[in-house]
């Protein structure tokens, strides 16, 4: 079955043998592998050896945001969020809930983040010191452009949390030339390839330490994750997912040896063209223009022809051997595939052909958008 | 190298084999898959269908924990929790950073918390509403009485967060005749022998709906699973673990082949019994006397001898195929020895016979406690 969503990911056959054992945590051998993995981390995010930290949390995306959120921005303080889509709207309630005070900035569907917008929003309510990014909205495919964001926020002496989870390893991020950034967050099991149950932040030690105290939950606490990976490195707090860490480190391993960023990202690039251009050959309309539409996930409209059912079409890709998103993020019906994972443009193709395949034997004739 | 740690425990190769997939959460296969895994859970814990719900949550033991007390315990309410040692403790602190108030109860090192004294606490302050009993403390290596303290609390109109991480599965739990217990509380990882990277409460239903909008953590927030599970039914609200997940499920195939709970926990019981006995024989001075000794845990005095070092300790049994943890949780210095997990007698006896071979070759003659 060729998984094509937007992660969990497909994983290569050496990933998902790195599961297979047994592990001791806090036993010295995996204290030592867990700096070392912490180290490979921090070097992808671009960070600085004593300048920032590399943070695993146990769970998902949402429990490193939430973390990010709570050590970085005080109670009751704002955060500014552009509302880029799903996972935006996603961290405006991860922020409410926990006692923050989510600030939402319009941006016009289909479009990049101004930075200029979030500079107008700075300065017009100065009140506002901390602001929330989502790097690739998985919901919308739009990919912004961060270190521009960033620019805006670091002119107006603000401070920035990134929401890289969809985005982490293909597309090119550098902790070390955006000082106003506190920290990026990701998990394993998106663009490295890993599988699902560990995240992670790269954060500023400097900001960590100052907001030490306000996190509000010891266990979404990064400060008292950098405590303990002071305290006794490569010790975890909580008992961690070691399979899982393992099957990153593979992950690693297999994205060192594709050439790291650049390479992942030109495949994911000709993933996600091989895709588009197919769907528009078969007369069905992508969510986004061919200019704004990132590497990462390909909507695509829901056809106007009566005869279309999205779980239908599904169940028809999956027995094609392929198997994609039964549900859509976008204010209006589309299908969703992701581009991302251990496949390549050939597997691209296939699925280009499954979805052929599935239109025909659903009669959907009226392929443009519903 | 045979691993005796309180887990992530020894797992079967079948559990390992299980990881060794990739999956699409939100299929409708892993939805069917999720209800059936929550139903299985939900008859372990003796909930009832349409009284109770098994909720899954990423991550660990402190994470369903503090989602629990959140999801219970209403911000700035108390929490009465006997002080039975080291995961009391952490009780404490995930009640206190969440906002609730923490009230301890002393409890005699040694000793099982006496149902007497919770009653009078409870009635000594009839402010405290909620109490949070850890089952299995794995600081100590005691199993505390939870229906007797339930009554209690029961008894108090009061309501009970069970904390039986290191106890569910292997321990008798029935939420049917625990009409006082809000929640019970575990992973996959210890008695039931999967791996880590899920949790698990299974909650009362009514009293979910009663806190909803009281987490103050959207992660965290247990009335937010169930509202999902219902709306979704096996639908994960954020990415799970889903190798963890089907690993846990190939565990309680193993599990139930091996009879279930009572089985299980004469095996344990067995492991311990070899372990505890066998340090004895060797002049060692288990932490606790055999009428108080649980299942899950053996702790041993560290012995007097000038010569003795935990690491250096722990570093000879490894070379001797035996892996333990290289810290305690106790007041005064022991090493430990968890008796769970895909392990047998006959293990143990292994397990014994390096101790001795490592206590040989570390010279320590003067075995009897520091």
């Amino acid at each position: 079955m060729l998984l094509l969503i937007p992660g969990p990911v497909a994983t290569a056959p050496e990933v998902k043998a790195a599961l297979a054992h047994d592990f001791a945590p806090w036993d010295n051998e995996f204290r030592e592998f867990t700096v070392r993995l912490r180290a490979r981390v921090l070097k992808i995010a671009g960070g600085v050896e004593g300048e920032h930290a590399a943070l695993p949390l146990q769970g998902c995306g949402h429990f490193i945001t939430e973390a990010a959120l709570r050590s970085f921005v005080p109670p009751g303080a704002k955060v500014l969020i552009p509302a880029t889509g799903a996972y935006s709207d996603r961290m405006v309630r991860l922020a409410r809930e926990a006692g923050r005070v989510p600030v939402t900035l319009p941006v016009a569907q289909g479009t990049r983040v101004d930075p200029a917008s979030v500079a107008a929003a700075l300065a017009d309510d100065p009140s506002i010191r901390h602001v929330g990014a989502v790097y690739s909205e998985t919901g919308s495919g739009v990919i912004h452009d961060v270190p521009a964001i960033g620019r805006a926020v670091r002119a107006s002496g603000a401070r920035m949390i990134v929401d890289a989870v969809s985005a982490f390893g293909a597309l090119p991020f550098d902790l070390s030339a955006q000082p106003e950034t506190d920290a990026v967050v990701f998990t394993a099991n998106k663009c490295l390839e890993g599988v699902a149950g560990a995240a992670f932040a790269v954060a500023r030690i400097d900001r960590l330490r100052e907001g030490a105290g306000q996190a509000g939950s010891w266990s979404l606490d990064l400060a008292d994750v950098l405590t303990m990976s002071e305290r006794a490195p490569g010790s975890s707090r909580f008992t961690p997912a070691p399979q899982v860490l393992n099957a990153f480190n593979t992950a690693l391993d297999l994205y060192e040896a594709e050439g790291g960023q650049a390479p992942r990202l030109a495949r994911y690039t000709a993933n996600m063209r091989t895709f588009y251009d197919g769907m528009r050959a078969l007369g069905l309309t992508p969510w986004l223009s061919p200019e704004i539409q990132g590497p990462i996930i390909v909507n695509v409209h829901a056809p106007a022809d009566p005869a279309w059912n999205l779980q239908g079409f599904v169940d028809a890709l999956k027995r094609r051997g392929v198997l994609i998103s039964n549900f859509f993020n976008t204010p209006t019906p589309t299908f969703r595939v992701g581009c991302i994972g251990a496949v390549t443009p050939a597997d691209m193709a296939r699925a280009v052909e499954a979805v052929g395949g599935a239109l025909h034997e659903l009669g959907i004739k009226e392929r443009r958008a519903a």
